[in-house]
């Protein structure tokens, strides 16, 4: 397909037989440039059509209008980052910026180049990171969602959800509900939302008296990894009356290996997530969890980077993302226990 | 956070004292600048730490050097189109582009404009889809992946797998191990994979003299109605013994129907899925499905785009995808029936 080329200002300058300051200051009303000049500055351009790109007139400012999203490499198959990278993508359009999806080869995130980028919005910082601190050497404001548990004063600005609170609230509703000894399902600690879920599940068990029962996963791992790790928990603590999920798809893994153990749910046992996902809104029975708000996570992180780049913020920020508490049957057991 | 702005070549001018041209013409070794007056500028520019950026670059040739990626409205929850995404990121940045994320809300949508572009990849274009004339307009060359049913002459490229080859396959397959009357859990005909899956189910029935029998979902849809589907096709027609899924996710739909009804699988019944999905490697049993390959859908969609933006490739071209029937135990039954 024969592409006709873009009108460049260095054309208009050439047609025109004036510099390209020249067309530039004609064009946007500076300079003391004669009134004949700049009329027949301005009528050249109209006439092959020119008109500053937005992309042009911000790289006079020295910007290229464009803010990129670097999602863990464990994003593919979490419902959790999409939602994240839509968020970001429609706030970042509305403040007339670009979001650009950065690369998640560990070869191509190497390449990663401040020439490209405004700023970065970096979604789940992990611990074990490498790329995170050739990050922070590039010369733009980056903004985490979620915070960073490495070297937090490396981001200008971070959201980041009460998730502690958020896991206090769900462990009432369970206690409530009737559950009297509540296992959990668990991150490793390299990201601030493992380790925030696996803090107030230790500060409830403390303050109740009741053993910590925690069967953990890896953030990165497969569903197959969950259900074993639930099967264990359930085979080892027969005890126990109420499972909460860190991972986004654990409460499945959970009520598969009480399904297999003839465990009925909640009759038997209460489930919750700490994450939600449609395919807990439709599981059997539907699955209590905990609304991480994804969508507006990526809106809030690229509002941030955007009130950074204007000039409307100064960092170090943070910002406050609300969660909310959906409850389902999975947790509302029909009579009292 | 201050960020110190980039130095651009604004910058350079004033302080060597010359025009936005001489700095250009000096650091790109062109014109015919006295050797002082360019080593001038080169010192002047070494000294206040300019260095023309990529986008500066593809500013002068009329590019942004972004293409964009337009997911379909019901992207959200489907894994299919974040790998497609993260398969396209990579190669665009292979390529020395970027992948911008087009925004999903129909306001945003609207103003999509050619400005920030040097191209576009669409994704399952809809035929419902209003945007998509809009797109068309734009003066940017476009390539959709899978087939455009509206108006294919309006995108300069195509990735296309060959889904009926894939699903006939599938259907041999089923055969083969035993299956005599087979339903489709079918989508809408609004996309080409829809309506690709559907044909072969069709051809192959009439081929084998079996009855269609089609339970159909909308694309834009729930696990539930999924499920709500699968157990209308299986309660009115209790002599199906094999049932495959056009859309991710529901063969689980068909899984969970069949354990209500005390069918098993893969005893009783095969199921299959036509696009696969980890959930199904860990369902239980595994559900056999056809690998799409979407990372390298993406990947492809960004290096077809690539080529024409470079003039490697003329549109209008087509270029094929391989797929990949993965066979596992829900299809697999232990003894002949």
């Amino acid at each position: 397909m024969g592409r006709p080329k873009r009108v460049t200002i260095r054309d208009v300058a050439k047609a025109a037989a004036v510099s390209i300051t020249t067309v530039s200051d004609a064009l946007n009303g500076k300079g003391r440039l004669p009134a004949a000049t700049r009329d027949r500055v301005v009528a050249v351009a109209a006439g092959l059509g020119y008109h500053a790109s937005p992309n042009a007139r911000r790289l006079r400012q020295g910007r290229t209008g464009a803010i990129g999203l670097y999602l863990p490499d464990r994003a593919s198959g979490l419902d959790y980052y999409m939602n994240v990278a839509l968020g970001a993508a429609d706030a970042a359009f509305a403040h007339d910026l670009t979001l650009t999806l950065m690369p998640i080869r560990p070869d191509a995130r190497q390449k990663i180049s401040a020439d490209l980028l405004d700023g970065l919005i970096v979604v789940d910082p992990m611990l074990t990171d490498p790329v995170l601190d050739t990050l922070a050497g590039l010369d733009v404001p980056i903004v985490s969602c979620e915070r960073d548990l490495g070297s937090p004063a490396r981001f200008a600005g971070v959201v980041t959800a009460d998730n502690r609170a958020a896991v206090h609230e769900l462990l009432g509703h369970l206690a409530r509900q009737g559950a009297t000894t509540t296992g959990l399902l668990g991150l490793a600690g390299d990201t601030a939302f493992g380790s925030d879920v696996r803090a107030a599940y230790l500060d409830w068990c403390a303050a109740r008296g009741q053993p910590p029962l925690i069967s953990q996963t890896p953030f990165v791992d497969s569903a197959e990894s969950r259900y074993q790790a639930a099967d264990q928990l359930l085979h080892d603590h027969p005890e126990i009356d109420a499972v909460v999920s860190a991972p986004e798809g654990g409460a499945l893994g959970i009520l598969h290996a009480a399904e297999r153990r003839g465990i009925r749910v909640p009759d038997d046992m209460l489930i919750a997530s700490c994450v939600d996902h449609s395919s807990l809104w439709t599981a059997k029975p539907p699955i209590t969890a905990i609304d991480l708000n994804p969508r507006l996570m990526g809106r809030y992180g690229a509002e941030l980077l955007a009130d950074l780049l204007e000039g409307r913020a100064e960092g170090p920020v943070t910002r406050a993302l609300p969660t909310r508490l959906v409850e389902r049957d999975s947790t509302l057991p029909r009579a009292p226990r």
